[in-house]
């Protein structure tokens, strides 16, 4: 596979004297149209074997655009807050806004490779990890993004030969690190490594560019051709899309009749909604000797030590004044407040806009050993976003498996996931507007959206319907609450999250 | 000092039930204005001894305001991220946007109390801990922040009981742990150490509240009070002060005749600008032996074990085309990706305009054993946006004494810090304006806002003038650097770091 890139390419100096200036010209171009469209953010990974110019790369593309808009994201071993996260974490935190561009030295590739070579993986969780990147590429290019990953190759023989070179000057015998010549010695295995890398992750959303790194006029102008094409690419794709399909608001409807599988409502008479038993209820005295009982159980849970293995996310959605804020509530008296975090999700600000929707999640998930309180969550995106028509039906459809991979990555790292969703009927939600209305210090917690929701509750019962269908899984499974009676509701999420955590526990 | 919070103050559910409604609505009245507002951000400190309600005091703030609006920042032992970095700059990262409240369990009284407590502090560096805090609440305060510091007290003997009794009652028992015990055990250290803080920190601009925990409602209604209290007294004197001095636009020349001292621009015939040689002059080859020399130096220097346990800041600021960006790149050449970050600083963005103005340069500090690079800092305070007007000039008067206090505070932990001021003539700089405007791929370089400041370079000047003569102090001195001739100007650059790293270490 990197035959190609073994034959000696080489480019006189008079042909990238005539063709650089142009490509740069091209790049600020496309550069300030990227930044005048803030629709895409441009990742390109710079990889390679040692001495085939990958630093110098890096440096080249920081001289190509207007450095002030690219930023070079260095293959650090990770932090200790890295550490106790999912591995993508630290790529997800590093990714730019919309608009920028980001140089990753190896990338997300660097800790699986890096692993690989070390023999701290084999070959079948190796593959397993390139499997999660090429889901994880996907998901980005999806969201507006650009991926252009560099391999740059060189013989052995070469790369020897460049790195005696280096070390005779004295003018660059500094480059050289011991690290270097170490890596030099692993050629044989680096580069299987790298072959079956490059094979397996050369996606159509996200080719590799293998570049044979032996001559820098030949190299540079092979960078620079690639960025023109692959930033214009998009660029035409954006300008296409834009012109076929001019934005129609949604049809009303469009949720219902369509949809794969047909929401379950039409399936049958019943469905999980209507099979809720709202009447269940929990007696004030009852009540009054439970939570006590539960909130104990999950303050000592919150202190054993095998806790610290493991992060937890509890997470609330449900209709308006369904008792999310009073069952959280409840949750968190329980806790020391250097165990959990309650983060309250309301409307990206617009330096969330500009990354992929998952990233303001993933700002805040919780170290290993933390407790996480989403109130409302990445579920927006298939309730509220779907229902109000904030998206194009594809893209919260995607959204779906995009979810489950999210949960699936976080479960993987040992992450506890709870999901609760709180149900109220329609006559209690308008009772407990009313109250609230009542209440000078609850008044603000009504707002327009509120009654504007309670219109949309049979859409939104749908929505509600096919999130359950499609992303109760036995990974992270939906607990329905019935919130008719708080007492009930209160007990029920509390005892729900004990059990949930006991049993990761075993 | 505390004797007053040891008189058995109780209140009885009558008078709480009367009162607590009307706070509560006042209080929600009052975030309102503040979220409207978006001028004021309100630190809540809580802290005090065990028992005596400071996490009641915490779920109790967060049900007496939106708790969408509020962050609760625990007190944690520093990770690792944070412990390579100056101690406040966690506290810098957490401090909640304009309008929004945080509370704080301890803040940052925490580790410097916590330090005395276990004596690894005497006396003495504990008085400089708190003259930092009172430093750091000053700034905030000037910055609008409302900083409202609450101490809860209790007496030994009340304490012991408060305890006892939670243990006693199996559904109240799991509040109480070791770690409570241990301190009750602490109790008269604790207080002294506690008395010594309250007295040294409660200034004018953030006083202390010493509130007895005896008993709940009267410290939920002390509590309530205060912060109606406090945040209505804001937004009085916030009401009063854009009564009184309406926004004029600042006169055309502000910055020059006033301004205590003079600029030195008027003292002599010569000033730092004028003594400058921009005849200064490299030779091509001269140039290109000197690069290599230094640049291997650095990168030598780069990856001395020594350097571990610095942070270093390259600190570039200049006049437009001075050769900024042509200097970096030398430095940054020279170095592994991993050991540096460029940090170009441009207009804040929004999520930076709500906090004080040298939060967005603390959110990129480097860790120890790592260089930032910072193209443009902290410094546009007291040059662009002073010369521009774009600041009232009391507030960039105020900014020389807090940028010389944060950057005491880097070198104190161990931060190598060189600043670079870079010179053109402005008929070179014109030259170099023309050049790049030829230039395609240079052009985008070239603003409105080039052309705008030539026109003010007489300002320009002054400010430079009065910044050096401010903020060059020994701990972190300017570089002037000629810029005339780009050779020598970049050999001074890559020199004059290498012998600040290597004069620090020694």
């Amino acid at each position: 596979m990197f035959e190609s890139a073994e034959i000696g390419n080489r480019l006189d100096k008079a042909a990238y004297d005539r063709e650089m200036p142009r490509l740069r010209a091209r790049l600020i171009q496309l550069q300030t149209e990227l930044i005048n469209r803030r629709s895409t953010e441009v990742l390109i990974v710079v990889n390679g074997v040692v001495g085939a110019g990958r630093s110098e790369t890096a440096h080249l593309i920081g001289e190509l655009f207007d450095p002030r808009q690219v930023e070079v994201v260095p293959d650090l071993p990770p932090n200790d807050e890295e550490c106790c996260r999912p591995p993508m974490w630290r790529f997800w935190r590093s990714l730019p806004a919309k608009g920028r561009i980001g140089v990753y030295f190896a990338g997300w590739y660097g800790p699986p490779m890096e692993d690989r070579l070390k023999r701290r993986r084999d070959k079948a969780q190796f593959d397993m990890e390139l499997e999660a990147i090429k889901r994880f590429e996907q998901m980005v290019v999806d969201e507006g993004a650009l991926v252009i990953k560099f391999w740059f190759h060189l013989s052995a023989k070469e790369q020897k030969k460049r790195l005696e070179a280096l070390e005779a000057d004295n003018e660059t015998s500094w480059r050289v690190t011991k690290e270097d010549w170490k890596r030099a010695g692993a050629y044989r295995r680096i580069r299987n490594i790298a072959e079956r890398t490059v094979r397996e992750t050369s996606t159509g959303v996200a080719p590799w560019f293998v570049i044979e790194g032996l001559d820098r006029s030949y190299r540079e102008i092979a960078v620079a051709r690639t960025l023109v094409d692959e930033i214009s690419r998009v660029i035409a794709a954006q300008d296409e899309a834009t012109e076929q399909k001019p934005k129609l608001p949604a049809p009303r409807k469009a949720a219902r009749r369509r949809g794969d599988p047909p929401p379950l409502t039409h399936l049958g008479t019943t469905n999980v909604l209507s099979a809720l038993d709202l009447g269940l209820r929990l007696s004030k005295d009852d009540y009054k000797q439970a939570l006590p009982h539960w909130q104990g159980r999950l303050a000592r849970l919150s202190r054993e030590k095998a806790l610290r293995h493991h992060g937890v996310i509890a997470l609330f959605e449900g209709y308006d004044a369904a008792g999310k804020g009073g069952a959280i509530r409840r949750v968190s008296e329980a806790l020391d407040p250097r165990f959990y975090r309650i983060v309250p999700i309301a409307a990206p600000s617009d330096e969330e806009r500009q990354h992929p929707y998952l990233w303001r999640f993933w700002r805040h998930m919780p170290p290993r050993g933390r407790l996480a309180i989403f109130d409302r969550s990445w579920y927006g995106r298939v309730l509220v976003e779907r229902v109000d028509h904030l998206l194009a039906e594809p893209v919260w459809r995607r959204a779906y498996a995009e979810i489950n991979e999210l949960e699936q990555e976080l479960v993987d790292s040992d992450m506890i996931i709870a999901k609760f969703f709180m149900v109220v009927s329609p006559e209690e939600q308008l009772r407990r507007f009313r109250e609230r209305q009542k209440v000078a210090f609850k008044r603000y917690k009504i707002t327009p959206d509120d009654w504007h929701n309670r219109e949309k509750r049979a859409d939104y019962d749908d929505a509600v319907i096919e999130m359950i269908a499609r992303t109760s899984t036995e990974l992270a499974p939906w607990c329905l609450v019935e919130g008719e009676d708080k007492n009930y509701a209160r007990i029920k999420v509390l005892r729900t999250l004990v059990e949930t955590i006991e049993k990761k526990l075993g």
